[in-house]
């Protein structure tokens, strides 16, 4: 490769002043994801999907601990399903892909692709549920879904079709079902802070941003550098309003025919946007140790006359790695050179790369170097399973903290709309404020600066930050969180 | 329940008599899947999406063991991507369906729901491919497919919206992409065979059944019990038309431009259609333990002075075999007896049940009972783990046994129009005969019986059977396999 094609290779634009044109470059530099023909849509590449079944095995892990079954469902919907409950069909209508036609036939009805799956899930639920020892019962699909946004492609924050996995469940009364809402809710702030390494706040939409029809919607909402707020999973208990849409009834134990409280809740890959967004840095993309495969690079360095004793010195680091269970890459290219092979995987976001040199094979040693902050230290070989073990723990502690530190002091007061529009406008982050609970005071921040309420907090006893609304003066009813949005 | 619904949970059908509705019982009774509202759509129950998550995993394992990557492609493809294959359009136009209307807008350009994703996944290998370093390059995806096929429906066996794994790969040379080929179709074999317990016939298709723009089309052949044949899974190779169609190539290492030799293969969830229509019988499913979750049902069998003691001892046994990973579950349900769990569990396919009365807790026993055959064995408690992990495998090789006995003899020889009609009508199964190669002799066997060359041998030198066509009399160039097909 020629020296203007090895400067191809690196990431050109800066996380700090260009922040999206940034973010698709470590995207794309670092074999994510492309864009597909069709505005809206992206190819996730290998590199990418191996992120997403990694989160995939961690949810769908835990969902099968918690009495969850997969299902499939099909991805069309008839129109008529889905306009059976009203506030699916108003939310959803203006953002439905459909299929008129099925090979050189017009169909007789059209077909929604599924924008979201409860009301082609919900009838089959009345069918299956009959008496209380059906309940509760717990279903989840992992598939795609398509809502027809005409905004800006943005991989895994905005495209027209994503990948996500959608809970609906069923219960005989409210407590079961708020118990389930809050257990699908735990558990997406689990992965985030266990798995992508991002601490999350979490609380409840405002009730003009609830899903249609539902009874509460709370969300897992994550901080990115930019000071911009990203809801990254949320877990809606639906009250009784599908049950009886769709008749989910059930006998109770004394007979009597009861209507079932039902929930659903959903993680997309815009997950993988926020963990990009939120480690990645101008040498391109980083990934914490629990999701990284390979966790470890290998790279030896060689002259003409000790490549054969390095090499047998790198396939037993190799080899003790792979033993204990470590994803390790050993890069033997002898096309390539180690400065070459050292920006290729930093690039490609492998948490931890061990340089082994004849130094190293002298002293029976290997220099470790972390991704996130290039800090290095040689340790003895002997016990380097372990030590990489404890290694790639801190790579993850140093993650986690720095994904902290930017969350921590970004949560400030604001009394009045000016203050709101100030601080926002100066550092980002979240304003926190009394609130009315009005829609029409949201409006002129959202108007001014594109902010809106992303969160209120989940117990609504919770006393408001403030006495008054801040920008509309009256008795404020809760706290209100304002950030901008993705 | 009443008496009446009791009976109601029992299949009515007859697999000898009445195959079809046989099936379709199964499938519902079993709680397999159901109808979806939209013919030619089912939805796919959790009994039934844990079989197809378990040959997902045996499948994908042996995938990312062989090198391959997964990824995901767009759902959609662009009408003039679709057409720029001409085998393809001509191949796939009637079944497509045709997604026109975004929103309330109608799209500038109509998008076809994937019927198989080559059109959109080579434009994007001609850009990941330049040297010949970055082949072989091997993509996996599983997604869902659809064919606007307007038969009747027949759950996994014929739906317009199916879900299955498509490969696709690009290679230097033919050798390779052959070998590809063929270690697919090794690999679709290996799965019915040690996984599904069923034996298959591997072939190739005859050239005007080949997958569009294919070279070459090699497939596996399952006999099923009605002495129709199903065409397990297709792995194909596609020469260099994909290749020159959408430009993959590559510089090879004398700095010349090739074109890459592709090849794509595919297994669906006919599979598991398959894998129920053979298997299972009069009383409802019969898994294979390798597909079964649980593999083992433990009944209790209590009096009102006992059930304490029953209940411990069925525990202590329960524990043992869940802690050697036998999957196992305690039916400890007291609004049931132990007939109507029997019932019910052998509905649903439990591979083995264990019985524990008070003689089996006085002697320290359990009796075995095999679903397939009704067998039943009493055993000591002691070392119970390895003796149900005995059974186990011998209940696998019963399966397996009885399949082969199914296909060994209904593979006959024919030298006539007349012998073949006769024979496929008489017995079903696959009637081999002298074959021209010229699809005109297929058709007065297609047209009076509905039977068809379902393959000719994987070996193209292979002489055969007969010196002449059976159909036309003219020089046979190879052995045609003709069969009644799903
Ligand atoms: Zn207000
Ligand atoms: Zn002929």
């Amino acid at each position: 490769m020629s020296e203007e094609s090895e400067q191809e290779l690196g990431i050109t634009e800066s996380k700090e002043y260009s922040t999206g044109d940034w973010y698709a470059e470590v995207v794309q530099k670092a074999e994510i994801a492309d864009y597909a023909p069709m505005g809206g849509f992206i190819v996730t590449r290998p590199r990418g999907y191996q992120i997403w079944e990694r989160i995939q095995d961690y949810l769908d892990g835990w969902f099968k601990d918690t009495e969850v079954q997969n299902t499939y469902f099909p991805m069309f919907i008839p129109e008529n399903y889905l306009e059976r409950e009203k506030d699916i069909v108003e939310g959803f209508d203006p953002e439905v892909a459909w299929v008129t036609h099925g090979g050189y036939d017009e169909l007789e009805e059209q077909l929604a692709v599924r924008p979201t799956s409860e009301s082609i899930i919900a009838p089959f639920m009345s069918q299956w549920v009959r008496s209380h020892r059906d309940l509760p019962l717990r279903l989840n699909q992992w598939c795609s879904v398509v809502r027809w946004e005409a905004t800006e492609t943005k991989p895994f924050f905005r495209t027209k079709e994503f990948l996500w996995q959608e809970g609906h469940t069923a219960h005989r009364e409210m407590d079961g079902a708020w118990e389930e809402t809050m257990l699908r809710l735990d558990q997406y702030e689990r992965v985030y802070e266990d798995v992508l390494a991002m601490p999350v706040l979490t609380g409840r939409k405002p009730d003009h941003d609830k899903f249609p029809g539902a009874h509460t919607t709370t969300t897992v909402e994550a901080l990115m550098p930019d000071g911009k707020s990203v809801q990254g999973g949320t877990s809606h208990y639906l009250g009784t309003s599908f049950g009886e849409a769709f008749d989910i009834s059930y006998v109770d134990e004394d007979e009597k025919e009861q209507t079932a409280h039902t929930t659903s809740w959903g993680l997309s890959w815009r997950a993988m946007g926020a963990l990009i967004m939120t480690h990645s840095d101008d040498q391109g993309l980083v990934l914490p140790p629990t999701l990284a495969d390979p966790q470890v690079v290998i790279v030896p360095i060689w002259q003409e006359d000790n490549v054969d004793e390095i090499l047998e010195y790198a396939e037993e680091i190799e080899a003790k790695l792979s033993a204990a269970g470590i994803s390790v890459n050993l890069d033997d290219r002898d096309h390539r050179n180690p400065g070459f092979k050292y920006n290729e995987w930093e690039l490609k976001g492998v948490p931890l790369r061990i340089e082994l040199g004849p130094n190293e094979m002298d002293e029976e040693t290997a220099t470790l170097v972390h991704r996130p902050d290039g800090e290095d230290e040689t340790v003895d070989a002997e016990g380097i399973a372990a030590t990489v073990d404890e290694h790639l723990e801190t790579i993850f502690a140093k993650l986690y903290a720095s994904a902290e530190e930017t969350l921590e002091g970004e949560i400030r007061d604001a009394t009045s709309r000016e203050e709101i529009l100030g601080t926002i406008g100066q550092h980002g982050g979240y304003v926190k404020c009394g609130w009315c609970g009005d829609e029409e005071c949201e409006e002129p921040i959202k108007d001014a600066i594109a902010a809106e309420i992303v969160m209120v907090p989940l117990d609504r006893d919770e006393e408001p930050v403030h006495d008054e609304c801040a920008i509309c003066g009256s008795a404020a009813e809760e706290t209100a969180y304002f950030a901008k949005t993705y």
